[in-house]
């Protein structure tokens, strides 16, 4: 699991988990122990997986899980020591068992353990302002600074050299050493996944982390979302500018410079090297390659390959994009 | 009136209303009391309304209003049974009208009544973190969450099981059960409604409210202003992400789904079921129906009908957009 | 030099400062006294310049500066009186410089000498709310009110009848008479400058600040930088609505509105009576006249002379735009 903080409720019987999605398993292996639900790729023969789409068909022929949520259309493409549970929704089954091994990974309310710094370890560790909180499971290296009224929630890990700014609250989040996060910042919320069902949506699970490497600097006012199944990641040295938003599993490179009110939706990947002007926004489940840059403005909406200078909503190569509009 | 906690200072004589506005009205009806300022629908004989665009003269046709702002040009759509008031500029008139009834409605300080929820009566009824303030005129439900720092002020109602996230500000807010505004955001402030005057603008007083329905989601770092005349809506079951601005009078359907960064400027309906993309904006006072599916990135400049797909900027039919940009 | 807050470490001897960018000065001014690091246009025989584009040859030909850091292609605009200082990056190197007569330039770590205001000299002349912390060097005028949360950090100057709403952060900023500033902003911070370097980038000092004239309006969740070698400066009576973000070295004219989630990158010279629409984004470096209308999601990269209405992206005439869009 990608999460280092969360606690897993597990093990399970197959067939209560079946159970609570209104399946009846009454086969030989319902005494069967799940410790956890994992992807395709990293789950064991003591997990449960989940596939829902064709493009991973390698993926779930080579899995060693042993039950797998998926369709009746997928089902054949899982090894015969695999057993297929079929439902309807895999992703809305997948998040009703996600839910079950992790109850905390669906709602973010305020974290109540938060105590006042003063009450703390970290009295004499850190330096801090005025009505700092701090939550649980929480590690701060040497030499930090946390601003005024900033809140460390739950499951925060922050290295060496730090600059936390006032107002900010972190929660889910592992922050490497020398990295500076300014003010007004909201990192590691759950990002903004549910079903849409009438009158009630079902929320996704959130199970990963914020991940923010070495030397990297997070503008006044932004917000960066927690991974649901896999982390969302600030590569190292990377720079982003005010009012920015980066949902969920994003994975941004190294060295890469953000300009502000930029928006970065789920799961896209960002290489090393990007440049990306003030208010662009990239759709999700993109690949933006090494060294592209995107010009101010610009809507991403398909991938870019490595090296390409982009402009324009769609965004087109820059050259030609000025040429049009001349 | 649509704000169930404004104070009405009413009633005042039509010949003190208008002295304000530097007329001198010596008429047989000087001394009548006039109770409120009213929409040319909504009010009664006791009340003055307005009357500035050719576009409301059937509600001015049957108007009940006893007197009404209006110009030379619109008078004769008035009943006889109300007065017409001639001046140069209807909204500037109205504005300062409404300021006599409603002196708070013009200016937005911090709310100087509020209490650390300790010294109140929610101290028991509530789970609350460190440094939660709540001003007068406040009732919240049974089974409510309300995080650090956040500054509930006056003049709001929270509803059951609702969960308010930390470093809110709020005020003038209906919010109804199980809703749940996450943290950062600024709920119920006056919009960005004045007058543009040389070295001074005039502000227009905001006597609404802001109404969050049941089931609803806001996301971290949202503005929310409230109604200028009417209120400004959430419907039931809408989810809104991060970094999203509402702006004064719109309203959104239920059921409705809003990506990061989205903007919706002023007295712009949304109908039900209507999914916009991140980063799009919506000018102000149109009209987009039910169903409707809006791409990231779109700047809609005009009404949509329901049921429609549509992308760009200007907003188009998502496959023409698509068909022209390859 | 524009901040009249930050204290000036200097004077340093020529040699002393070229030993730090690595340079071996031996010559016979080596213990000339460098008293500021300023443009070429404000410097004296008692400072040193810096001189890194063709455009600024006329500026150097008449810089009464001392010394110059330059390049060798550029190095024959000076005059005899001006001795050149020939490295690599002139912009790096003046960054440097600047560094060591600003080192409180560079990083905006939380401003730990705040205090509550209720220890402060501000306790009977200023109304405030809850948890109200105050820098040093700061002054406030008569009749203001500071609302709940709110850290007026070092080197702010708030003028007479202010309003200061809640969970703002304030630095560096010098605030003219009878303006409000909404909440949730942060005012004041460094600008996104800096020199990407492989892992590492160097920040740039930001020696400016951030000056707000009077009767301005300053909207919920807004960002403003400061200045890094100039000022950054919102004029006379114009008002910003919510989540606007103003990068460094902004100037906007008296007069002007601009509409909510509004983007200016940096060191853009915006005119008098200026009107922008929502979610606009407007380039670095350009300058756009005065009376000038920019339309909502506008993205405009070039100068805009006086009195134009434009529209789309990149912006051109908004009869142009609506034509072509038809």
């Amino acid at each position: 699991m990608s999460n280092p903080f969360l606690v897993n409720h597990g093990p399970f019987l197959i067939s209560n988990i079946l159970s609570n999605l209104k399946l009846n398993y009454d086969k030989s292996k319902k005494d069967y122990e799940i410790y956890d639900i994992k992807d395709l790729l990293s789950a064991t023969n003591k997990d449960i997986s989940f596939f829902h789409s064709k493009k991973y068909s390698n993926l779930a022929k080579n899995t060693k899980a042993s039950f797998c949520i998926t369709t009746h259309n997928l089902k054949e493409n899982l090894p015969k020591s695999c057993e297929p549970i079929i439902v309807e929704n895999v992703l809305v089954s997948t998040s009703k068992i996600t839910e079950i091994f992790y109850p905390d990974s669906i709602h973010d309310n305020f974290d109540i353990t938060s105590r006042n710094i003063n009450e703390t370890k970290f009295k004499d560790k850190v330096k801090y302002g005025k009505n700092v909180l701090i939550g649980e499971n929480v590690s701060i290296g040497s030499n930090c600074l946390i601003g005024h009224n900033s809140i460390i929630e739950k499951n925060v890990s922050i290295g060496n050299n730090c600059s936390i700014g006032s107002n900010n609250i972190i929660r889910n989040t592992l922050i490497k050493d020398n990295t500076r996060i300014l003010d007004n910042c909201v990192i590691g919320k759950h990002g903004f996944g549910f079903f849409p069902i009438k009158n009630n949506n079902l929320r996704f699970p959130h199970i990963g982390i914020v991940l923010i490497e070495e030397n990297c600097e997070i503008g006044c006012g932004s917000t960066i979302d927690r991974g649901s199944m896999s982390n969302t990641v600030i590569g190292k040295n990377s720079y982003l500018d005010n009012q920015i938003h980066i949902a969920h599993n994003v994975r941004i490179g190294k060295n890469s410079i953000i300009a502000g009110q930029v928006g970065i939706a789920g799961s896209t990947i960002i290489g090393e090297n990007v440049k990306i002007g003030g208010q662009a926004g990239i759709s999700g489940h993109l690949n933006i390659g090494n060294n592209v840059e995107i010009g101010g403005g610009s809507g991403v909406i398909n991938d870019i390959p490595d090296n390409r200078k982009v402009m324009g909503y769609p965004a087109k190569s820059i050259r030609e994009f000025l040429r049009e509009k001349k």
